[in-house]
């Protein structure tokens, strides 16, 4: 108990998930805000800074990051906040620091003392000996600053001996001039500062984890021919035509061998032909595991060769990460503590009674040799990453433990803060939220299944305004191969259109399955499984084509390079409209140069009008002014004026998306309009 | 890495302050609702058990309070909670800990399989194992139980032996019967269980800590002539009256020796004349300081009768905490390290530019010598509670640290859980919770200065629903020596009654300081001191009655004994009214069968009429059925029908205190209505 105790309160730092336990999410080059609580019995007056220091990747030199101080200020209410810039991808921490501000508080007492024509000799002694101090701190980084001090101390003290009132007057000017009370604020006395109790957690991704659009193919069936099975050659044909889609991501479901034992027929049939190619997602087999590629897919020179290709074409190649294994897996005789025995001795096959995956076996993840199995799914991933993939699609990551994810992601981030994970997970609202924390850089969400007003806005302001939006960022899928969902297989192009629409503008990332371009709708009767799915067969891409909106979605996509507003989140503000069927929403970027008004039919039958509401004050348009908007998919503009404007959607063109301008000049802009 | 780890995520769990760095407070005898949301990937069954444990005050025998688990049920969508009761007052912590339900999640996949007539041999080798593991857990603890499983064991492994399909369906039905189901709970294997990361701390004080009916007065006026210092004598001849009133705490401020140096004359006047009484706040002179009795009040022998006499009507007597020193206070020469010397060897006196309280030297509670300043204030609370002292009101704790508070409060509830403190803190909102949350058992609240329906609304909600109803108890003042509001000023009688009436019904606790019952209303011209405040002076007690509201404030103290609604603090809910000058709420307790509605007129001037809305789904009434209403101030009683009523309220009466109360029988509910 040698020195003095701060005593500042720090509490209600932001953002904090569960007490720094998780991680928030942000993205390399946007500034994080920081805000904390913080007070202290009694008047003084406080300083604030936060702390943020980069834990990983490690420094090369194998030293430690130095922390960066950002100073805060307080808003109101004892509520301080700042804002620190994220310049590097990795994982940083951040924290809190206080103390008081001793000059200022004894120059406010002091002006306040005499102001009221109350005695000051003490006080003047007092702040003659703080600027004493003050001196000697500012020494050794500045002597110009030190001298400051000095002189101001003993002008201080110097009236003292006077007996004139003016010299006290002038000393108390001088002492509480505001260039020296702001000058002693560089120099603290933080012996007695309080740090926040926690370090908290932020992990920075490159921009792609928040902004991103997918392609997903399966290359077995890049052929354009049922009868041959596909390869990364085949591939390379479709990269122009994706890429001129405007996607930015490219995955690919398993590449890797694919079991025999159990395969599944055509159709998920049990019983499968010699022809049959079998779920990709059965992983293993003589041939190879996780780390070997499908040899009827060519090899891995192909394969790094179409990385590649993709690559020039601005297509990044994702894999899926199905941690998983036929029963002729390799691992399976190599490795059979990783895997669970009943009493038997016989291993059980994947199933959710009464529903069968004979051609799966699990790992067991939480058995006593998960002290070689988890290195050995994390070497999978660095075998990877080694050949150039730095995106993972994740497979039914809520059918494994939420702690293998947390250490295998953390363990990757470390040294590769550049990898993102999708998590494929579609399943309870809070194991899709844990699954976010523990770490996954995306998820995929409840979007493919929400199709109204009401419930669309609610989720969407859920993921982009909820707490959850700290640390789970939503990837929108209006299809996927498991998942034809009604409204596709009924509501013909337009809904194909719209689905799109809202899919790209609600969220930064989005994705479609292959097929979704040309308008693909046959399900199972009943299900909404795709009819002869590409999960069991090879299929002839293009078939029957009945529609192609390719350009649509090409014209969308490009909106979304153009509009740095599309490539936020948080951003997003929905807008009152009259109709149950219009959907409209604003984004405006965080310089709030880019501000776009988004509408979209949720109507795949009929035309749709509504009077909608603008957000004016987001766009920084008084209500008397008129303003234009250009509509982006048509190029047409008009002038508005006013929150309100009446809007006509149709099945053909059921999204509009209006980049609103101010107009700058008008006849009150002009000199001689006073 | 030897045994298999569990995966079950605890989070979200509640109640938790902070990620568990301060405790929640409840009180004895009450239930403590525990939620956590519980999941785990996959499809298995989960059990959950809360855990509590007693850590203070510690177990006579030096051994550690045992936990008591209770089990947890889940809700919906992964949430899962537990009622735990708390028996005894003291510091508790809580956990959670969660495992797989083995043998139910077994059994139910047994079911789905056997019912889609999949193979089951496998399955039930397993389940025969299952069985025989939980005879072998059973033994110990009940021979019959182990011997039911071994039985049931011994009858599906042998079903395996048999061709019949009907010795494999009894096996099943056996197998997955729920007594067998819910046997097999009882005996869990829980090496494999989860628990939450962190023990959360709670509080659990006497009732008194939350339902309180305080008192507050001078000693030194209880001469009934300002003539004569009073005594504790004199005080004895008071307690019959304050007691018929109602209250159940005696609160006095300061009863120590009053400094002589700088002490304040009448009206707060920096010069005392030498018959001035000095502010009992102005603690310490040479006849003693903290641990002594002002020699004019009598003798400690006086005090302890005094607090016997005061027990025997029903009363307990609370103390003032002032932690600050008058100039010639014993601890000045004694201990000059406790006080903070200015460079020129001068101790500063307390202020708050350009106010001072020339009378009143602060500890410097963060210096070097706290090691021996904190250990001495603690005496001073122990010494008192000795005397038998076991409320503590505390003057002014936000000019103090944070930190001393937690420190001082956890000191002495770890040996006397019973001791009850109160902040006296009016300041900034969040010093305010963190006292709260520093320990404090209740707090003054902004009430005094809350008169219209928003604000109290807002207020009251806050208090009794936000976050700040886990660690913040609001005890609501109506005046205090130092605030005579102006709607006391101005608003006559029916202001008085009108602000009694809220403080006593909207919060469990509340207080009124001497001369309201006689609605002393004279203030100093253009502020909220009174005139001639006893502060600074004897006062004639009763001056001259302008009115008497004793009868009232026996009237609803009377009711508070009697109705159990008015012991709670959550209960409290606001109903709608069409007047903006009447507020209407109800209060129903626990087990639903103490029923109120409240209405109290805002308006202290003019009667007013109100169409409300009761909440009839509270009350258990349908909107069909006529019901009674007893209003229990006036002992009159209505039938009432429907969920709206008109009301009246006048300044002579504004406030209505309804029992509702459902009427057990109509013509339905006799046999041969039907």
């Amino acid at each position: 108990m040698g020195q003095r105790l701060g005593s500042i309160v720090i509490e209600n730092v932001e953002p904090e998930l569960e007490g720094g336990r998780y991680a928030v999410k942000r993205v390399a080059g946007e500034n994080l805000t920081l805000s904390a609580d913080i007070f202290k019995e009694g008047h003084d007056f406080l300083s604030a800074v936060a702390r943020l220091r980069q834990v990983a990747p490690p420094r090369l030199d194998h030293g430690s990051h130095q922390s960066i101080e950002t100073t805060m200020r307080e808003i109101n209410n004892d509520r301080w906040t700042a804002q620190v810039s994220l310049p590097s991808e990795g994982l940083y921490a951040f924290t809190v620091e206080a103390w008081v501000d001793v000059y200022r508080t004894w120059a406010a007492e002091l002006q306040r003392k005499a102001q009221a024509c109350q005695p000051i000799f003490s006080e003047l002694r007092e702040g003659a000996a703080l600027l004493l101090e003050l001196a000697g701190r500012a020494q050794p980084r500045s002597a110009s600053d030190a001298l400051t001090f000095s002189n101001a101390s003993r002008m201080i003290g110097g009236s003292l001996d006077e007996s004139l009132p003016s010299a006290l007057d002038s000393a108390v000017r001088a002492a509480t001039s505001s260039a020296l009370i702001e000058l002693a604020t560089l120099y603290p006395d933080r012996s007695s500062a309080v740090r926040y109790q926690r370090e908290l957690p932020v992990f920075v991704d490159r921009e792609k984890a928040r902004f991103s659009s997918w392609y997903e193919m399966f290359p077995r069936s890049a052929s354009r021919s049922e009868k041959r099975h596909g390869t990364f050659k085949d591939c390379e044909s479709w990269l122009r035509d994706i890429s001129e889609m405007g996607f930015d991501t490219l995955y690919f479901p398993p590449i890797h061998p694919i079991g025999k034992t159990a395969r599944k027929g055509k159709n998920n049939s049990v019983v499968a032909l010699s022809d049959d190619v079998g779920s990709p997602w059965a992983i293993g087999s003589a041939e190879g595991g996780h780390k070997s590629i499908h040899p009827q897919l060519g090899t891995m020179e192909d394969f790094k060769h179409l990385i590649g290709e993709a690559k020039s074409v601005n297509l990044e190649v994702a894999l899926d990460l199905a941690f998983q294994c036929a029963p002729d897996h390799p691992y399976l005789t190599e490795h059979p503590e990783w895997f669970y025995k009943r009493p038997d001795g016989t291993i059980k096959t994947a199933e959710n009674p009464p529903k069968r995956y004979e051609d799966i076996v699990n790992f067991d993840f939480l058995g006593p040799a998960r002290q070689s199995l988890w290195p050995e799914l994390k070497s999978v991933v660095l075998f990877w990453i080694e050949v150039g993939i730095k995106i993972f699609r994740v497979d039914n990551p809520h059918t494994k433990p939420v702690q293998f994810w947390e250490w295998l992601i953390r363990e990757i981030q470390v040294t590769h803060p550049d990898v993102i994970f999708l998590a494929e997970a579609f399943t309870r609202p809070k194991m899709m939220k844990a699954l976010g924390k523990a770490g996954f850089s995306q998820s995929y969400t409840y979007f493919t299944w929400r199709n109204f007003k009401g419930e669309l806005t609610d989720y969407l302001n859920e993921l982009s305004h909820g707490p959850v939006a700290q640390y789970m960022r939503g990837n929108l899928w209006p299809n996927t191969p498991d998942i034809l969902p009604q409204i596709l297989q009924q509501g013909g192009t337009p809904a194909f259109k719209l689905r799109f629409a809202l899919a790209a503008t609600l969220s930064p990332s989005y994705g479609i399955y292959c097929g979704f371009e040309f308008c693909e709708n046959r399900a199972l009767p009943g299900t909404e499984e795709y009819v002869n799915s590409e999960k069991y067969q090879l299929v002839e891409w293009p078939g029957d084509r009945k529609a192609d909106i390719r350009d649509y979605i090409s014209a969308i996509n490009q909106i979304r390079q153009l509009h740095p507003a599309l490539r936020l989140s948080e951003n997003l503000t929905f807008c009152d409209s009259d109709s149950e069927r219009v959907l409209v929403y604003s984004k405006v970027d965080s310089d709030k140069t880019d501000k776009l008004l988004i509408a979209v039919s949720l109507d795949p039958y009929a035309p749709q009008e509504a009077i909608i509401n603008l957000p004016l004050g987001d766009y920084g348009i008084e209500e008397h002014e008129t303003y234009q908007v250009h509509e982006l998919l048509s190029d047409t503009r008009s002038l508005w004026k006013g929150p309100t404007a009446q809007i006509r959607l149709t099945p053909e063109s059921p999204a509009a998306i209006w980049s609103v301008l101010r107009l700058n000049r008008s006849e009150q802009s002009f000199d001689y309009y006073d």
